[in-house]
């Protein structure tokens, strides 16, 4: 299947990741919400908090990619490094944004802080992500779209972001499952593949209440060449007797 | 903190990750795995069922670290392409495993078919990583653990090469977690992590029932020091008039 749509890559920083403190749920969220705009997610990176592999890998992939997103470490305390790692990135200033201070200086009144004021801090030149959740806001340069860790805040922020991605042909994707093992379809579904090369067809084994079972995914910009594939999956599994328990667009 | 510990990298490969279609849960599970016997996961990355995107990370990664796992795509059909990308990457031919060809004829009996025995091919020289869920084997080479995508299945291959990983000196961590926003702590907790060098802490926020806390993990190798330092995280909380609602080794 060609692609020429916009690519994207996500950044996920933080030591709780790679520890296993954490399970991640922010990448499941920006990579659907990509996938419904025509941008391609094309890889994903987990890293820690140090400061030259933030820099590196931002300069990496801004570089490779249309987009890139990144979540975490933009917070108060002293393990939030990304915002003036990102700056060092750039080779910019890392300095007060007169917005964000305001936006702080409003919300906290006379409860602010110096700790909380070091959440206005942005590299110079970035121009605030707006965070109706907690008030401090994420920030956008070049590319690079920086954003929060905690879920409910980093959803609120891509959410803001999303109608100004320049998107492409979104993508269609249809599903076809069955309590059939993959193997027993593999050599038909392979040549379906080989004889519709303008979508991609995924396979995905799961079990379920202890039964193996696989989900057909077709994938690709033409409804019409979709449905075609799919009801040839779907005959597949009726000629291996594999009964079909859920099928649609996803 | 300084951590002398071996150092692994985790591949998740799978277009269904960057779809959105599928939320990954491997990385959490290898991730505490890791933590446990004092393997230090420095890297994770996902990537797309693309050969040589494939083999380009698998040789970065298998240079910089002790171990390199992956998940995903070593099932039978046209999309499970891992583990001959993985031959490729160390340049070496993909045919039948003896062993795994067994496994599979015992199996599967007079249901073995071609697409079956296909999950028999690995890299020449590989060994088999047992599969007791779903038989079909993954396969280790060199520093490279290739594994199942499906969680269940996965989950028992790395059970099962765990025990024979050469590990460091586990991290310990303890955690203390109060309703106070991190703001209000963050100068004290910058001063304490100062004073504490030989600890790492971290300070992760979080919503719960509609209220801002924070949890603060201490991390190290002396169960005395993360004690001394938890204790005065604690003190910290009950000076800014914050409970402590949860506390204990993690």
């Amino acid at each position: 299947m060609n692609n020429d749509n916009p690519t994207a890559a996500v950044i996920l920083i933080g030591n709780e990741l790679l520890s296993g403190r954490t399970q991640d749920t922010n990448l499941n969220y920006i990579a659907k919400g990509l996938t419904e705009i025509g941008v391609r997610l094309a890889e994903a990176r987990v890293i820690p908090d140090i400061e030259d592999t933030i820099i590196n890998v931002v300069n990496e992939l801004r570089a490779r990619h249309t987009y890139v997103f990144t979540t975490g470490g933009i917070g108060p305390t002293h393990d939030d490094i990304t915002a003036a790692s990102i700056a060092k990135a750039f080779g910019v200033p890392f300095s007060r944004h007169p917005e964000a201070e305001r936006i702080l200086l409003d919300y906290y009144g006379d409860k602010i802080t110096e700790a909380r004021l070091r959440m206005a801090n942005t590299p110079e030149g970035a121009e605030l992500i707006a965070n109706p959740v907690s008030k401090a806001p994420g920030f956008k340069i070049g590319n690079v779209y920086v954003m929060a860790g905690v879920p409910s805040i980093m959803q609120a922020m891509f959410d803001g972001v999303k109608p100004a991605l320049k998107g492409g042909i979104p993508i269609l994707s249809y599903v076809v499952s069955s309590f059939t093992p993959e193997s027993q379809i593999a050599l038909e579904l392979e040549a379906i593949q080989q004889h519709n090369p303008e979508v991609e067809i995924g396979s995905y084994p799961f079990m379920k209440q202890g039964r193996v079972g696989v989900s057909i995914v077709t994938r690709g910009f033409s409804e019409e060449v979709i449905l075609k594939v799919s009801a040839e999956v779907k005959s597949l599994f009726t000629a291996k007797s594999g009964e079909v328990i859920e099928e649609g667009w996803v």
